[in-house]
């Protein structure tokens, strides 16, 4: 049996899982309720002693345009770090570089995507330009000692222009491993990508980057996200995930239709498959209740509907 | 890479998926809403015109224990056959069959569990009672010319027992065959199972049975139906699946929390992963939305909240 010996490769020999916590920054950035700066701060202090590596806290971005994270840093300033935990920050340029060292964020991120379109509609600038605008505040980052990742979004499908060819994928990221940033998350923006594309991605971009250094940005928009991450870590090694706690950021193109894979679904499905992953889910999802107040509705994971269930069998 | 040479052998020899479409049995089975008869009538004869290859169509059980089901003769002498469609049925025992035989189910479906506190608490038999209870049922079927599907429930977890023993699932299954029943359904009862679980399930069942014989039934409390049912497929060329048109059924043991996986949401999957399969997943939201008015809830899968959003874009 092949299959055998080749699936125990990876499960065996792999490392614990890396969880990105992208809830208080991509999270609330797409939910149409403020949460209120004191509970967003309570809501990163109880992430910080989930078990997750890293949080991207905030975003130092025009507060015109996301109104949500225009506290960014006082959130910053006032939450209580924990020495074995990443605070990182979204930056779209030096101005928002300038707060984040500011405010001793240790990571930033900078983001782009992998259709021309996308990237025109999202932050009004050609692939190209975006990259040239990110270019110093890369270089500044690293100057300072701040460790770099950059986002590509739709590295499957592009809700404008459909499916995006890998080989796309592999120049935009190509160019942001020449300019300095450590890592690549790379985001299914619409969460239409299966498992096959999944593998057709890597296939394709794993010679060119080191594993380690490959994120997977799982939206579950169309119920794939556990399957594609599964399929990474499983097929391929891949040891980092960004998920959002309680699947906060629903899905900015299609309301009521979910977005990000909550961390706590993500977080059992890679437990229940063998995986090493240090993140306790229930303190994930008693974290999501301090703010489902604010947010308006039911925190929307699978773990959070069945541990809210008062008959569901302990097993 | 090896791994792209095992991918694509079951990929490129896979035959086109079936489809098992259980939501007018399984899924109204477990939904507290009672749906009118002619409603029900009408879900059945939309669902054969979406693609699936077989409906369980009703149950043959005590109308006071089942009463959501309490019309299923009449269901069965109204709806409109389609020739390449199969209407199964559930049946506990010899009157059920003989039920099953006045209306002209081509197929029932005989049940038991690979627990043995879940049989007892389910049909109040031990499980070699309740395999001993309907050897005559199968019999009779056989002798009539009706095939025989046989459900083991509890395959990887049971409520109250915990994880099962994989031998056990065997044992059972070889009992079933040997009574002469032509395919057995999987089910991942309480959803629990992982893509390993399901791994590690197949390696050991499916050297006592050909894979043309086994289909999966999952259940997506935890979110991992998806991946369960894409690994089956992808790495052991499963190629039959139970499902429920808008994951109608819940989970009985969690209100609230999600059961069986929804055919629409496990058709787009298996179509995105390059599945050949000839099930319209857009006609099976609309035929859920006939009756989703009795349910009294929007239909919960992720294709339909995503359909349902006007601001979806077209990719």
């Amino acid at each position: 049996m092949p299959q055998i010996v080749e699936h125990s490769r990876h499960r065996m020999n792999s490392r614990p899982i890396r969880i990105i916590e992208v809830g208080p920054r991509d999270g609330l950035q797409n939910e149409p309720g403020v949460i209120p700066t004191e509970r967003k701060i309570a809501f990163v202090n109880a992430l910080s002693r989930t078990g997750v590596m890293e949080i991207e806290a905030g975003a130092f971005v025009s507060p015109k345009a996301v109104p949500q994270l225009a506290d960014s840093d006082e959130v910053f300033r006032k939450i209580e770090r924990m020495p074995d935990v990443i605070y990182s920050a979204l930056v779209p340029n030096e101005r928002g570089l300038e707060r984040a060292r500011t405010v001793a964020a240790q990571k930033i991120a900078v983001f782009t995507a992998a259709s021309e379109t996308f990237t025109h509609r999202n932050i009004h600038a050609t692939m190209r330009e975006s990259i040239t605008r990110f270019t110093p505040v890369v270089a500044g980052a690293k100057r300072d000692g701040m460790a770099v990742r950059g986002y590509i979004s739709t590295v499957v499908f592009c809700p404008y222009e459909g499916r995006i060819v890998p080989a796309q994928v592999v120049e935009v990221m190509k160019r942001l491993l020449d300019l300095g940033v450590d890592e690549i998350s790379l985001g299914d923006t619409i969460g239409k990508a299966s498992p096959s594309d999944i593998r057709t991605l890597l296939d394709i971009l794993l010679p060119h980057i080191p594993r380690e250094r490959v994120s997977l940005h799982c939206h579950d928009t169309y119920g794939m996200a556990i399957a594609n991450a599964l399929t990474a870590w499983w097929d391929y090694g891949i040891e980092t995930f960004d998920s959002s706690a309680g699947g906060l950021g629903g899905c900015p193109y299609a309301p009521g239709a979910s977005g990000n894979v909550a961390t706590e679904d993500l977080v059992f499905a890679l437990k229940a498959s063998g995986a090493t992953i240090p993140v306790d889910e229930t303190k994930v999802i008693a974290a999501c209740r301090q703010i489902s107040g604010d947010l308006g509705r039911p925190i929307a994971s699978r773990l959070s509907q069945v541990e809210r269930s008062p008959s569901a069998p302990q097993v």
